[in-house]
Formats: structure tokens, C-alpha cells, sequence
């Protein structure tokens, strides 16, 4: 292990977090609210994170095991000094409580324990929606788009931080991929801005829901969420960047340089708009009878399913209340979540795809065993590594869900509730079914609960490997 | 496709199952029922089967296909044609349910749509519960063990009967080797319907109660299952018998030709017992304020977990009221099922202990991509191909588990009653949660998803491969 490099590394996350700070400083000043929450958490910050990354170690070099733990530690990090505005100015005074919502929000979950949001400074929420928009693309990503370019070894980092099942370069270096990235995300969120503008939403309103919207993370600044605005061309333009921040950001690259033949052949792509259309028309079918206008029945059913598709969690009515087969259909579509390469959580539509060509595979080869089967993507054929680890990350994965849901109902809550919460969390949504509905939250649960639920948001959006190496007792044997 | 051998076997099959409908004819005649269900049931299956089975072909070679085609048909024809006594008779006067019924009779299911069973002929609820006894151990495993021996393919009817992950042989001969677990399967039985009896429980009740418990299947002739007995003597028999026939066979050879060392050193049995264990211990702990004495509340605790565990579904108290942690840990232990080679369903433990194996060695490859890794199983090496097999049938698992429980959702049922229906079923365990718990029962679900459910039993029993052979397009294209 390279500690030297490991905790450099760290160090600079620290020191770019207390830079991003400054941001909702800047808003507390404006709305003449008090500052110290953000000067000492700053302060708090600097003084750990100075000494770590002033010198950069002269062996550079990481392996797999440095590059999962590295991004691990940082987002644990982010979260356990993230926590400390929400603490400091007493918005949510308990610790464990604040932990969970800053891991809900760089997670991009979405999931709250706060009753009441409209009565907190504007400062601190402003913060709250920013770690949506940091966690979104990911922190070493942004690492990755300004320092200098420390070696090849870098994609180690970015392997273990972006989602999804296949991981490539989109231009040969690293540092430009990731800065391209990057530069999209900022150009789409300023677009959802002024599109929100444009609906008459205030601004400062229409930049911390674009916030929300582009890490598809769900975090509100009104207690009915975006069912609050009443405003109806405002939800047309959140479900359809719900959509855009769903896809895979390859995509727009690709259209960015004309090559739009590949997104149109991107079978990923076409699964999501098919799964998702598929969806709203059997939800606004089921639920035709509870709206009196169609309009207003397919903006619901479109909102609701895209709301859940990106993982995102806003609501703009209590699906709660829904038929069963429409609940059955979200909780099924919470699963898949959207594409690989995107803000989104969920096991990723291009993972779905690889384990059901899988399954087809391995049907064809039981009724003749001796045919050669390849399995392609895009026309691409997959590895049989490719292959066996989506089987294999979907074995993790239903174990730890079971697992989870199995810790929390300690607590007596609905088999219906466990279930649901572990899963919003696990694929970064937000909300769930039942106690943990859009009309619900996660207050009701302990402290034990909550930490087992913060554990769950951050495997799901590290997918899964680097949490499990970061506390595997083999990481840390000497050889 | 080898059609005359496949149309030869299931002929077999069909007078196989004519056969044993003599033992219901008989109860039938001692009750003085009316024996015309059974009369009429026997007359069609003989003049469907005769002409099939009356001349062996001369090209008897079968291959995967043909063995699983053959395994998934044969199983559909037995329930189909078992259904009818129950039709003719009026018991339950309608042909999807009697199917329903019957289908979870021989996949040792025992979920029912019956609501008042006590007032049933005897004859008939013996065969209900006969169909629990001959689907137990598998209806191929008994063809092989009286016909003449027919080559070496017969493996592979074996194969895709007997659940488990990895099969083998006990002794050389095929033949031997059914005969061997058959003779274990019967001698266990009549010692369980003796041990009842010494309990002083009537005569009747003590073979059905034994054959439901030999196939782990569940059906009782009381509305109140195990409970209505009243008898705690019966309750210890009955749980322990189920403990003993969730247990592999091969453990049972082993014992009988004195090899006791390799039961000690069963992963599986150990793993299996330790579970059990734990989960009583839990479930004891958590469930201790509803009892008033101590030797209740752990022969409780231990008869839920056991049924569970060993996919059997007798009742002795309603564990829908329990506090949702003991209801956690009774979902996971459906999943989990009883070990391979035995009667239960499930996933299986060793099938568990695969994955389990399996995820570790992925976490050792990430942090040493280059060092070998190898799983075994009781000191066996795992190949990568039975960890690949063990991973792809989780996902294809868990695929249907959820198709299987959106499909249902359109009846509107709560997501606790459809997931809990679906593993219940999937499972071949019987009882679920909430609506389908030990106080209620299948009847509310629609034709539809009866239908569904009926399929999820089928493909449970089998292991899921030779049900989607025998649908899929591919198995009847030709080349």
C-alpha cells in the first residue's frame, strides 16, 4: 500500500471540498445569514488537509487496492466533514443524523431525515443540493479534470469511481476525458437553469433543483418537493433532464463530435427509452382513473417513472398511493436505474443487458453444449470476464440488500418499508415504498439503521468493490 | 429430438401415476368414499399412456434436450391428469385450481387454495398428500430405480431432477444409485409414521403428516395444520423429521456404509445446522415475550425455522404476527431452502456457499489480479464452471422472482403478499406472509396468477433449466 500517495490524495480531497464551500458561504452572505457554520468546517478542513497535500510524494505510483481505498476514504471523508455545516448550525443537530444526509446528498440518494426544510437557511440547503451536483460526476473525476496528470495509473481512480460495467477513455488522455465530462455536466446544468427560468421558477430555486437534477440525487428545498411549485411546465422540464442526466455522458460527446450514428446504435440507450416508455404507458393506464386531465395523467406517470429510472427521487404526487401493479413496477424499475456513464445509480440498464444476453447464452449453451456463443454490446463482443462479473456483481449485490434489509428491520418497521428503503438507498434514489414513501421520510429509523443505510448509499454509488476492499481485513495484511 | 423416446417415457410417466392412484382408490373403499374420481382418472391415464409406453424404441439415446424436455413435460402431465380426482370428485370443482393444487402437491409445495379442508373424503386428501411423497424424491428418480437400465444417458434425466448444484453418482450404476435413495426415502418414512403413532397420533394422520413431511411439501388434513393437533410430542417429531429430510441423501449412504467421517466433514450439513442454529436462537430471543413457558417458545421457534429451512410450510403457530426481524430472518431462510440431494427446495446451502465462496475469490482477484485462486467445497476443488453455473442461476432466480411478483401485482395484492407468494411458491415451501401467511391461503389470487404461480412451483422444483427448455423457441427450432 502507498500510504504516502493514498493520503496525498486524500489531502486534496479535503482541500477541493473546503474550496467548494466557499459556494454556499457566498449564499449565506447574500441571504445575510450567519457564516461560521462554513468558516470553521473551512478551517476544520485546512488544517487536516494542508499538511497531507502540500508535498506530493515522489513514488506516484498506485495499484487497484490504493485506487479503491483512495476513492472509499474520500467519499467517506467528504461525507463525515460534509456533515459538519448541518451540525454547527444546528439545522440537523445530531451527528449521525447529519452523516446520513450529507452521504444521502454526495451519493446523490436523496433520502431525508428532516420534517421540516422550508425553515432552514438558505446557506445550508444550498450546500445540501451542492453535494448532489459534486457526487453526481464524482470527486475524482474533478481531481482527475484539474490537477496536472500524475501517470497512466489515474484510470485506477476513475475505474473504481464511475458507474457501470464497462469503463473506457473517451480521448487517449485521462485528464482531457475526464475534463470533457466534466465541461457537459456544466453546460447541461446551466441549460436546466435557464430552461427553469424560463418557467418562472426564482432563481435561486431553479439553480440548487438543477443541483438536484443533474447528480440525479432529489434533495428539495419545499417539503412537497417539486409537487410544491405547482407548476407544470417547471415538472416537463425536470422529467426530461432527469432523462438527459440519465444517459450515458459518452453519448454527448459522440453527438458533440457527430457521431451520431453511435448514439442511435447505443442498445443501451434504446433499452432505457424503450423500458422507460414501456413504463409510462402501463402506469397511465393503471392509473387513469386518479387524474381527470390526460395531460396531467401522463406528466405524472412520466415524472414518476423518470423520477425512479435516473434514481433521482423528486415526487410531484404519492406514488404511495398508487395501485400495486404501478408500485410493483417502480420498485422493479428502481433496480435497473439508467445507463452506465451517467449521474445515475441502480445496477445500470447496460448491466441488465449483459446478464440477460448472459442467461440467453446459457440456455443455448445447455441445449448444445458444444456451440461457441459470443455475446455482444453495440455489436461488440462481451468478454467472458465482462460477463461473469455483471453475474457475479449482481450475487453482491442481492446479498447485500437481503443483508441490509434484514439489519434494519430491527427496527419493526414493514417488511414493504425495509425493503423499499434499502433499495432507495442501495441505488441511490431517495424515497421508497410505504413509511419511507414520497409523503414519508427516514427519521423514524435508529441511529444503528441509519448508519447501516449510509454504509448502503455509499457501496451502491461506488458500486459495490471499493467499500467491500476499503473494510476486507485482506486489504490490510501484510503480504 | 429423439420424439419416440420422449413420448416412450412419458408414457411411463403417465402409467406410473396410474399405478399409484390405486392407494387413494384403496383408502377410498376402506372410508367407503366414492371411488369414481380415481376409477375414471386411472381409465384416461391408461389410454393416453398404453400406446406410448407399450413398445420401447429401438433409438433410446437422449440427449440434454431430450432429458430436460422430457423432465419438464413429464412433471406438467402428472399434474395435469393428478388434478382430475379433485375436479370429478368436487372437491375443488375447478380445473385451475384442482391444477394449482396438484402442481403444488407433487413440487412439494404445499401452498393451497383450499379454505375448508377437514370436511374433504379421505381418499382424496390422501392423495393429496401421496402427490407430496412421490414429487419429493422425483418421479424419473423412480422410473430409473424399477426399469431395466438403459444406458449410460439416463444421467441425464437424473440431472435435471434432482436439485442441487453439483450432482454425482453414489454408486456405478445409475440404477443402484436411485434405488439406494429411494430405499433411504421409504425406510425414513415408515420410521416417521411410527414415531407419530407412538405420539398417539391416528393412524391416518400419521402417514399423510409423514409423506408431507418425507417430501417437505406441507399439505394438512386439519384447517389448522400441525397446530390442530394440539400434540407438542408431534410438534418435536414432525420438526425433527423435517430437519432429517432437508439433509443430502448421500450423508445417509455415507452413514449406512460407515463412512461417518465425511458427514462430519460436510460443509453443507455443517453450514445447514448452523443456520438453523442461529436462527432459532434469534427468533427464540425475539419472539420470548409471547410464550409463557421456555420449552414453547423453542419448539416454536425451532418448528418456523425448520419449515422454513426445509421449504416444508407446516404451521404451528401464525408467524404473521411475529415482530418483523423474526419475519426478516424466516424471507431469507425461504431463499436459503435446505441442502442439495435432499427433498427441500430453495436455493439451496451449498449453492449459497458457492456464492459465497465465489464473491470472496472476486474480492481476492481485485486486489491481486494475478494470484491464484481456487474454491472448494468439503476439500473438493470448485471448477470455475460450477461457480459460473452457481452465479448465472442466481441471476435467472432472480429475474423470475421478480417477474413473477410484478406479474401477480395486477391482482392487488400488497408487495409484502406478492414477494412472499412468489418465494413461497418459487421455493416450494407453501405459506408466505401477509395474505398468503399461515392464517390465510392462495384462493384470493386470480386465475391468472395461479397460473403464474403454478409455473413459478414447477420451476422451482426442477432448478429452473428444464422448464425454460421445454418454452423456449430454441428447443424446437430445427437445425
Amino acid at each position: 500500500m502507498n500510504y504516502r500517495m493514498t493520503g496525498y490524495l486524500l489531502g486534496i480531497i479535503m482541500l477541493i471540498e473546503a474550496a467548494l464551500m466557499i459556494l454556499p458561504l457566498t449564499v449565506a452572505i447574500i441571504y445575510g445569514e450567519s457564516i461560521f457554520p462554513f468558516l470553521i468546517t473551512i478551517a476544520i478542513l485546512l488544517v487536516i488537509s494542508l499538511p497531507l497535500a502540500i508535498f506530493k510524494p515522489k513514488n506516484s505510483r498506485i495499484f487497484a487496492k490504493e485506487g479503491f481505498v483512495t476513492v472509499a476514504a474520500g467519499w467517506i471523508l467528504l461525507s463525515a466533514f460534509g456533515a459538519l455545516p448541518f451540525v454547527i448550525s444546528e439545522a440537523i443537530p445530531n451527528y449521525i443524523d447529519a452523516f446520513f444526509e450529507t452521504v444521502s446528498g454526495f451519493t446523490t440518494t436523496g433520502a431525508s431525515i428532516l420534517t421540516e426544510i422550508e425553515s432552514l437557511p438558505k446557506g445550508i440547503l444550498f450546500w445540501r443540493s451542492l453535494t448532489h451536483w459534486i457526487g453526481g460526476m464524482g470527486v475524482l473525476v474533478f481531481i482527475l479534470a484539474i490537477l496536472p496528470s500524475s501517470g497512466g495509473q489515474t484510470i485506477r481512480l476513475m475505474r473504481a469511481e464511475v458507474p457501470g460495467p464497462t469503463k473506457g477513455k473517451l480521448v487517449p488522455k485521462m485528464k482531457h476525458t475526464a475534463l470533457i465530462l466534466y465541461g457537459i455536466y456544466f453546460v447541461l446544468t446551466i441549460i436546466q437553469i435557464i430552461a427553469l427560468l424560463l418557467c418562472r421558477m426564482p432563481i435561486y430555486d431553479a439553480v440548487v433543483t438543477s443541483f438536484a437534477t443533474a447528480g440525479t440525487g432529489g434533495f428539495s428545498v419545499l417539503n412537497n418537493s417539486i409537487a410544491g411549485y405547482n407548476n407544470p411546465a417547471a415538472e416537463w422540464v425536470i422529467a426530461i433532464f432527469m432523462f438527459i442526466f440519465g444517459v450515458n455522458f459518452n453519448l454527448y460527446f459522440f453527438i458533440l463530435i457527430g457521431k451520431i450514428k453511435d448514439v442511435i446504435k447505443s442498445e443501451e440507450f434504446r433499452a432505457y427509452a424503450m423500458l422507460c416508455v414501456t413504463a409510462v404507458t402501463v402506469i397511465a393506464i393503471n392509473t387513469a382513473y386518479s387524474f381527470e386531465r390526460l395531460g396531467d395523467c401522463i406528466r405524472a406517470s412520466f415524472f414518476q417513472v423518470i423520477t425512479i429510472m435516473s434514481t433521482t427521487g423528486f415526487a410531484t404526487v404519492n406514488y404511495d398511493n398508487w395501485p400495486e401493479l404501478s408500485k410493483a413496477i417502480l420498485v422493479l424499475l428502481m433496480i435497473v436505474g439508467a445507463c452506465a456513464g451517467s449521474t445515475a445509480g441502480g445496477l445500470k440498464v447496460s448491466r441488465i443487458l449483459i446478464l440477460f444476453k448472459s442467461m440467453i447464452r446459457e440456455i443455448r449453451h445447455m441445449l448444445r453444449p458444444n456451440s461457441v456463443n459470443v455475446i455482444r454490446l453495440d455489436g461488440e463482443p462481451i468478454s467472458d470476464e465482462t460477463s461473469h462479473s455483471a453475474t457475479s456483481y449482481l450475487s453482491i449485490y442481492v446479498t447485500l440488500v437481503a443483508l441490509s434489509a434484514l439489519a434494519i428491520s430491527v427496527d419493526g418497521f414493514s417488511l414493504e418499508t425495509n425493503l423499499t428503503a434499502t433499495l432507495a438507498c442501495i441505488n441511490n434514489i431517495g424515497p421508497g415504498l410505504a413509511a419511507v414513501g414520497p409523503a414519508g421520510n427516514f427519521s423514524g429509523y435508529s441511529y444503528f439503521s441509519k448508519i447501516v443505510l449510509s454504509l448502503a448509499m455509499l457501496i451502491g454509488r461506488l458500486e459495490i468493490m471499493p467499500m467491500i476492499i476499503l473494510f476486507s481485513p485482506m486489504t490490510w495484511k501484510k503480504r
